[in-house]
Protein backbone atom coordinates (compact mmCIF):
# COMPACT_ATOMS: atom_id res chain seq x y z
CA UNK A 1 0.00 0.00 0.00
CA UNK A 2 1.39 3.63 -0.80
CA UNK A 3 1.32 6.10 2.11
CA UNK A 4 -1.59 7.70 0.77
CA UNK A 5 -4.03 4.63 0.90
CA UNK A 6 -2.65 3.66 4.28
CA UNK A 7 -3.31 7.13 5.54
CA UNK A 8 -6.52 6.95 3.63
CA UNK A 9 -7.32 3.32 5.28
CA UNK A 10 -6.07 4.97 8.95
CA UNK A 11 -7.83 8.21 9.25
CA UNK A 12 -11.40 6.45 7.32
CA UNK A 13 -11.07 3.20 10.10
CA UNK A 14 -9.75 5.78 13.32
CA UNK A 15 -13.38 8.03 12.88
CA UNK A 16 -15.34 5.36 12.43
CA UNK A 17 -14.33 3.50 15.39
CA UNK A 18 -13.81 6.44 17.39
CA UNK A 19 -17.50 7.42 16.43
CA UNK A 20 -19.41 3.90 16.88
CA UNK A 21 -17.03 2.18 19.17
CA UNK A 22 -13.94 4.07 20.83
CA UNK A 23 -13.20 1.31 23.11
CA UNK A 24 -12.03 -0.19 19.40
CA UNK A 25 -8.77 2.45 19.65
CA UNK A 26 -7.26 0.84 22.03
CA UNK A 27 -5.29 -1.25 19.72
CA UNK A 28 -4.13 1.77 17.69
CA UNK A 29 -1.72 2.84 20.50
CA UNK A 30 1.49 1.46 22.23
CA UNK A 31 3.22 1.95 25.48
CA UNK A 32 5.01 4.98 23.57
CA UNK A 33 1.77 6.64 22.10
CA UNK A 34 1.55 10.05 23.14
CA UNK A 35 -2.17 12.32 22.88
CA UNK A 36 -2.29 15.05 23.56
CA UNK A 37 -5.87 16.57 23.69
CA UNK A 38 -6.57 20.50 24.18
CA UNK A 39 -3.11 20.76 25.41
CA UNK A 40 -3.44 17.92 27.83
CA UNK A 41 -0.81 15.39 27.44
CA UNK A 42 -1.10 11.58 28.27
CA UNK A 43 1.20 8.78 27.22
CA UNK A 44 0.58 4.95 26.95
CA UNK A 45 -2.75 3.14 26.33
CA UNK A 46 -4.64 3.06 29.07
CA UNK A 47 -4.07 6.58 30.09
CA UNK A 48 -4.99 7.79 26.69
CA UNK A 49 -8.33 5.61 26.40
CA UNK A 50 -8.79 7.41 29.51
CA UNK A 51 -8.67 10.62 28.01
CA UNK A 52 -11.05 9.56 24.74
CA UNK A 53 -13.47 7.93 27.30
CA UNK A 54 -13.78 10.78 29.18
CA UNK A 55 -14.70 12.83 26.04
CA UNK A 56 -17.99 10.83 25.66
CA UNK A 57 -19.95 10.68 22.80
CA UNK A 58 -18.88 12.28 19.09
CA UNK A 59 -19.17 12.51 16.19
CA UNK A 60 -16.61 13.34 13.49
CA UNK A 61 -16.95 14.83 9.94
CA UNK A 62 -13.47 15.00 7.97
CA UNK A 63 -12.85 18.16 5.49
CA UNK A 64 -8.78 17.70 4.94
CA UNK A 65 -6.45 14.44 5.27
CA UNK A 66 -2.77 14.89 4.46
CA UNK A 67 0.05 12.71 4.28
CA UNK A 68 3.78 13.01 4.39
CA UNK A 69 6.88 10.60 4.81
CA UNK A 70 8.58 11.07 8.05
CA UNK A 71 12.23 11.71 8.02
CA UNK A 72 11.96 7.92 9.20
CA UNK A 73 11.49 5.40 6.35
CA UNK A 74 9.00 3.38 7.98
CA UNK A 75 6.94 6.21 9.35
CA UNK A 76 4.70 8.94 7.84
CA UNK A 77 2.49 11.51 9.51
CA UNK A 78 -0.95 12.63 8.73
CA UNK A 79 -2.48 15.88 9.37
CA UNK A 80 -6.87 15.91 9.55
CA UNK A 81 -9.33 18.87 9.08
CA UNK A 82 -12.44 18.48 10.26
CA UNK A 83 -15.63 19.11 12.29
CA UNK A 84 -16.66 17.24 15.48
CA UNK A 85 -19.81 17.26 17.52
CA UNK A 86 -19.06 16.83 21.23
CA UNK A 87 -22.36 14.67 23.42
CA UNK A 88 -24.87 16.35 20.59
CA UNK A 89 -23.52 20.11 20.92
CA UNK A 90 -23.09 22.33 17.72
CA UNK A 91 -20.26 21.07 15.33
CA UNK A 92 -17.00 22.87 16.65
CA UNK A 93 -13.84 22.72 13.93
CA UNK A 94 -11.09 20.28 15.07
CA UNK A 95 -7.24 19.15 13.60
CA UNK A 96 -5.44 16.86 14.59
CA UNK A 97 -2.56 15.17 13.34
CA UNK A 98 -0.84 11.76 14.09
CA UNK A 99 2.08 9.82 12.98
CA UNK A 100 2.25 6.52 11.95
CA UNK A 101 5.49 4.08 12.81
CA UNK A 102 5.34 0.55 11.08
CA UNK A 103 5.83 -2.45 13.02
CA UNK A 104 5.85 -4.74 10.01
CA UNK A 105 4.27 -5.27 6.82
CA UNK A 106 1.55 -3.21 6.87
CA UNK A 107 1.22 -2.84 10.28
CA UNK A 108 1.39 0.19 11.87
CA UNK A 109 0.51 2.14 15.25
CA UNK A 110 0.42 5.50 16.44
CA UNK A 111 3.73 7.54 18.21
CA UNK A 112 1.99 11.09 17.96
CA UNK A 113 -1.78 11.89 18.25
CA UNK A 114 -2.19 16.05 18.68
CA UNK A 115 -6.01 16.94 18.81
CA UNK A 116 -7.01 20.72 19.02
CA UNK A 117 -10.25 22.31 18.43
CA UNK A 118 -10.28 25.58 16.50
CA UNK A 119 -12.60 28.19 17.18
CA UNK A 120 -12.95 32.10 18.34
CA UNK A 121 -11.33 34.74 16.10
CA UNK B 1 17.07 23.07 25.58
CA UNK B 2 13.97 20.90 26.18
CA UNK B 3 11.71 19.72 23.47
CA UNK B 4 8.96 22.75 24.80
CA UNK B 5 12.08 25.47 24.85
CA UNK B 6 13.18 24.35 20.85
CA UNK B 7 9.29 24.68 19.86
CA UNK B 8 8.15 27.60 21.40
CA UNK B 9 11.55 29.92 20.35
CA UNK B 10 10.42 27.79 16.91
CA UNK B 11 7.26 28.45 16.61
CA UNK B 12 7.84 32.49 17.55
CA UNK B 13 10.79 32.80 15.18
CA UNK B 14 8.88 30.84 12.14
CA UNK B 15 5.80 33.04 12.50
CA UNK B 16 7.68 36.39 13.34
CA UNK B 17 9.78 35.49 10.21
CA UNK B 18 6.82 34.59 7.78
CA UNK B 19 4.93 37.81 8.94
CA UNK B 20 7.90 40.37 8.66
CA UNK B 21 10.72 38.91 6.05
CA UNK B 22 9.20 35.48 4.53
CA UNK B 23 12.36 35.30 2.38
CA UNK B 24 14.29 34.51 6.29
CA UNK B 25 12.42 31.18 6.06
CA UNK B 26 14.69 29.74 3.46
CA UNK B 27 17.38 28.80 5.95
CA UNK B 28 14.73 26.72 8.05
CA UNK B 29 14.04 23.82 5.21
CA UNK B 30 16.36 21.25 3.68
CA UNK B 31 16.43 19.89 -0.02
CA UNK B 32 14.00 17.19 2.16
CA UNK B 33 11.57 18.90 3.31
CA UNK B 34 8.05 18.78 2.19
CA UNK B 35 5.71 21.59 2.56
CA UNK B 36 1.54 20.26 1.99
CA UNK B 37 0.11 23.71 1.68
CA UNK B 38 -3.68 23.28 1.75
CA UNK B 39 -3.65 20.15 -0.26
CA UNK B 40 -0.79 21.23 -2.75
CA UNK B 41 2.74 19.33 -1.38
CA UNK B 42 5.69 20.90 -2.88
CA UNK B 43 9.56 19.65 -2.05
CA UNK B 44 12.94 21.42 -1.29
CA UNK B 45 13.89 24.71 -0.55
CA UNK B 46 13.01 26.36 -3.76
CA UNK B 47 9.75 24.91 -4.15
CA UNK B 48 8.67 25.33 -0.75
CA UNK B 49 9.84 29.30 -0.85
CA UNK B 50 8.01 29.68 -4.20
CA UNK B 51 5.15 28.39 -2.70
CA UNK B 52 5.25 30.53 0.58
CA UNK B 53 6.06 33.48 -1.66
CA UNK B 54 2.76 33.10 -3.61
CA UNK B 55 0.83 33.35 -0.34
CA UNK B 56 1.44 37.05 -0.58
CA UNK B 57 1.56 39.12 2.80
CA UNK B 58 0.16 37.42 6.14
CA UNK B 59 -0.09 38.17 9.44
CA UNK B 60 -0.55 35.38 12.22
CA UNK B 61 -1.85 34.82 15.28
CA UNK B 62 -0.82 32.18 16.98
CA UNK B 63 -3.25 30.46 19.46
CA UNK B 64 -2.11 27.08 20.98
CA UNK B 65 1.53 25.44 20.35
CA UNK B 66 1.51 21.30 21.42
CA UNK B 67 4.71 19.84 21.00
CA UNK B 68 5.77 15.79 21.31
CA UNK B 69 8.74 13.92 20.75
CA UNK B 70 9.17 11.92 17.83
CA UNK B 71 10.26 8.34 17.26
CA UNK B 72 13.46 9.31 16.03
CA UNK B 73 15.49 10.45 19.49
CA UNK B 74 16.62 13.29 17.22
CA UNK B 75 13.46 14.66 16.27
CA UNK B 76 10.30 16.30 17.38
CA UNK B 77 6.81 17.11 16.31
CA UNK B 78 4.92 20.73 16.75
CA UNK B 79 1.40 21.62 16.10
CA UNK B 80 -0.11 24.96 15.89
CA UNK B 81 -3.36 26.34 15.61
CA UNK B 82 -4.22 30.28 15.37
CA UNK B 83 -5.28 32.75 12.95
CA UNK B 84 -4.21 34.47 10.06
CA UNK B 85 -5.07 37.25 7.88
CA UNK B 86 -3.97 37.04 4.00
CA UNK B 87 -3.48 39.93 2.58
CA UNK B 88 -5.86 42.05 4.71
CA UNK B 89 -8.57 39.97 4.62
CA UNK B 90 -10.44 39.18 7.74
CA UNK B 91 -8.39 36.39 9.60
CA UNK B 92 -9.35 32.63 9.10
CA UNK B 93 -8.79 29.69 11.70
CA UNK B 94 -5.28 28.44 10.65
CA UNK B 95 -3.68 24.49 11.63
CA UNK B 96 0.29 23.62 10.96
CA UNK B 97 2.08 21.05 12.03
CA UNK B 98 5.98 20.74 11.49
CA UNK B 99 8.09 18.27 12.20
CA UNK B 100 11.84 19.35 12.99
CA UNK B 101 14.57 17.13 13.24
CA UNK B 102 18.18 17.76 14.64
CA UNK B 103 21.19 18.12 12.72
CA UNK B 104 23.66 19.22 15.47
CA UNK B 105 23.45 20.14 18.70
CA UNK B 106 20.75 23.21 19.10
CA UNK B 107 20.41 22.94 15.36
CA UNK B 108 17.29 21.59 13.34
CA UNK B 109 15.55 22.07 10.15
CA UNK B 110 11.73 21.29 8.81
CA UNK B 111 11.37 18.12 7.66
CA UNK B 112 7.52 18.44 7.71
CA UNK B 113 5.32 20.72 7.25
CA UNK B 114 1.74 20.94 6.59
CA UNK B 115 -0.95 23.72 6.63
CA UNK B 116 -5.09 23.83 6.73
CA UNK B 117 -7.24 26.53 6.76
CA UNK B 118 -10.23 25.66 8.89
CA UNK B 119 -13.23 27.42 7.81
CA UNK B 120 -16.90 26.55 6.80
CA UNK B 121 -19.13 23.92 8.94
Amino acid sequence: MSADEVAKAFVQHFYQTFDANPEGLAGLYSPQSMLTFEGNQVQGVEQIMGKLRAIGPVKHDIKSMDVQPSNNPNALVIFVTGSIKIGGDNPLHFCEMFQLVSTGPGAYYVHNDVFRLNYGL
